[in-house]
């Protein structure tokens, strides 16, 4: 299959791309360096080091013998969208071209805007190229279970049977997002659902939960090959920030109480689930969603996991807990489905553990490059619209729960 | 109190300008003037013709007694907002300043873009002003019923209570629009909620059924204070654009079966609700969904109560079915609550046909203009991207039904 991926220079793109070309499947797709320049804008970097985009070709070249379709442009230039589409004719679009940060949408009137605009108007018009160019082409676009945020009821796959009143319909699962970020992706998936309805295009909404991972097993243990991977209150999630400030001794920072319950899944599962969906797409003007993650855990949960498996190896876990800059619930009911994914064939990765032991093996060289960044562990980004760093807000914990 | 009404120059910012300074409040607004480029861009005219703003600050001078504070700005323009509303620091702010229409949104990429992005980040930069500069005052924003779209259920006024296996939530009622317009919408909405969640801001969202009607009584029968009244396929909805049809002889355009129905409302209802709403604020952190119509109809209905009119004005008016440019239901359940506004004392005008004869009386005087542009009151923007002029599917129907 041909497979287009915006994004393909991000988190989940690049180790898509090799995924893809390691099962046969002929890749291509856009950057335009973003997300490099965002962690920057906010003082910290990758902390394993990322390549230039030639030099990840190279590297690309050297481990799968073909080349990586590359072009820098950007999905809000709808004409050079259109021409890159047109040319490669893909069969599938994932689309991973989204600004993907909560905390950076948060930051004050100007990053919302950007955040939207660039998510909202760079989906839109992917939705018309596809409509122009390519519409038999399913996409495959990355919401978040985040859009959902906590109701007090179970998550179904995007749409539910409700009685009202005594009648019945089908209608969408209600989202209740909780940053401007979560919302241009609610934005997104309600123009996407709109665009299956009117013109017949077929898409697959990932409702991903949060994912960590520092490498897949295709990388062959070459850095060149690995994917970034951030830690700073932005673009670092709650798996990646742990492992790295587990391996500088930082204390792993909670927000809240820490009860905040999500779904999480490995970057190799998300690679897994993912390359399920293209080789499975739907039907024409078929807008399906999936709930995508290996199981639900809270952040506390998980942390005590990373100090577990950091003590093991020798290091000096500490958890504690910071005054939340966000506003959620750090306790509530989570119960999503995720039957469809399983029902293709999903199989979750359940040893989680394993995968934090790889984490912090492929982290520990880097050592000096997230020591350097440290000062930024501590968030400050509140959803007030202040900047205030966190307060610890307990004692030390005792340094082995697990 | 302080009003300030963003997009003060369009169908229902100008008449509200004058409604609620005839009752006291001072108010103040900004425009572009977009309205009027869009119109003349798809090739027409308002029927009644519409004064510059000097002319109509003077005949409102005139009439009330006092200066309109007016200012050309865009509310993508973050500075500008800032600092008028900084300058006027309005207790209650009317967001009109969207682009309203469904059929332009749906012309193409670059149409569907614009209006995401002028509705979106609009209303975002609205919101972020206001936590800014006057997070007390009180957001009156218009959404639209077009934001339900058809479900086969009650539709209540923004939220419901709902059980789902077993457990219980009052969550967002789900919405299911019908053009990017309406979407844009709903990202609005979701936006404003979630500012309201965060900020504490206080909001009312109006889901606004489709107004008609040319003037209110404040104006005093003076045309100089009418509104613009357009006739289109974009911005021409559809009471107003059957009696602009019916006094110039042209047959009244049902798209379809004719069976959509809506929740309609006159002008000056809309003008009563929205003065009914600003002075019943919510309280701090509240965000208030009013459903916000006088009545259902379905457009066949209404068509043949302009047919009966217009013919009792001895005009001779017919009624046809053109083939629907739109993707929608034309017969479908439809059942949304308004009691909200009911509550706060809002007394719906019963006797629509007075309202279109009034209508009429008011038109007349323009025939030649309305004339003039009649080769645009067929439809030729499709909801699948194309532009084809609808064609007639019916017999010319008696031109007597009622």
């Amino acid at each position: 299959m041909k497979v287009f991926i915006a994004g393909i220079d991000g988190y989940l793109g690049w180790p898509l791309a090799q995924y893809l070309t390691a099962r046969g499947h002929r890749v291509a797709g856009n950057d335009m360096f973003y997300r490099r320049q965002w962690v920057a804008e906010i003082g910290s970097h990758s902390a394993i080091p990322v390549y230039d985009l030639p030099e990840r070709q190279r590297a690309f070249r050297d481990r799968y013998g073909c080349d990586l379709i590359f072009r820098q442009g950007d999905l809000l230039d709808y004409q050079f969208l259109k021409s890159f589409l047109e040319d490669f004719q893909p069969d599938a679009i994932v689309h991973l071209a989204e600004m993907p940060s909560a905390p950076y949408s948060m930051i004050d009137q100007a990053h919302a805007a950007f955040t939207q605009h660039n998510n909202v108007i760079g989906s839109l018009n992917l939705l018309w190229a596809m409509k122009e160019v390519c519409p038999e082409a399913h996409l495959v676009k990355l919401g978040t279970m985040g859009e959902y945020g906590t109701p007090n009821i179970d998550i179904p796959e995007g749409f539910f049977e409700i009685e009202f009143r005594g009648r019945k319909d089908r209608l969408p699962f209600p989202r209740q997002a909780g940053s401007f970020y979560h919302w241009s992706k609610v934005h997104d998936s309600n123009n996407t659902m709109f665009a299956c309805k009117i013109w017949g295009l077929k898409a697959t909404d990932i409702m991903q939960g949060v994912v960590f991972g520092t490498s897949i097993d295709e990388m062959g243990g070459n850095p060149r090959l690995y994917s970034r991977l951030d830690f700073d209150q932005c673009f670092g999630t709650a798996v990646n920030r742990f492992c790295c400030q587990a391996v500088i001794g930082h204390p792993l920072t909670l927000y809240g109480a820490g009860g905040q319950t999500r779904g999480f899944l490995p970057l190799r599962d998300s690679m897994q689930c993912l390359t399920i969906t293209i080789e499975n797409p739907p039907t024409a003007g078929e807008y399906r969603v999936f709930n995508q993650f290996e199981e639900c855990y809270s952040v506390e949960e998980l942390a005590y996991m990373v100090q577990a498996v950091g003590n093991e190896a020798g290091l000096n876990v500490e958890v504690h807990h910071y005054d939340n800059p966000r506003k959620e619930l750090d306790k509530h009911y989570f119960n999503p489905d995720r039957q469809h994914l399983i029902n293709l064939g999903y199989q979750p990765t359940h040893d989680v553990r394993a995968e934090m032991r790889l984490m912090l093996r492929d982290l520990i060289p880097y050592r000096d490059r997230i020591a350097e960044k440290q000062d930024i562990l501590i968030p400050d980004i509140r959803w007030d619209g202040t900047r205030r760093r966190s307060q610890m807000i307990d004692e030390p914990a005792p340094s082995v729960r697990h």
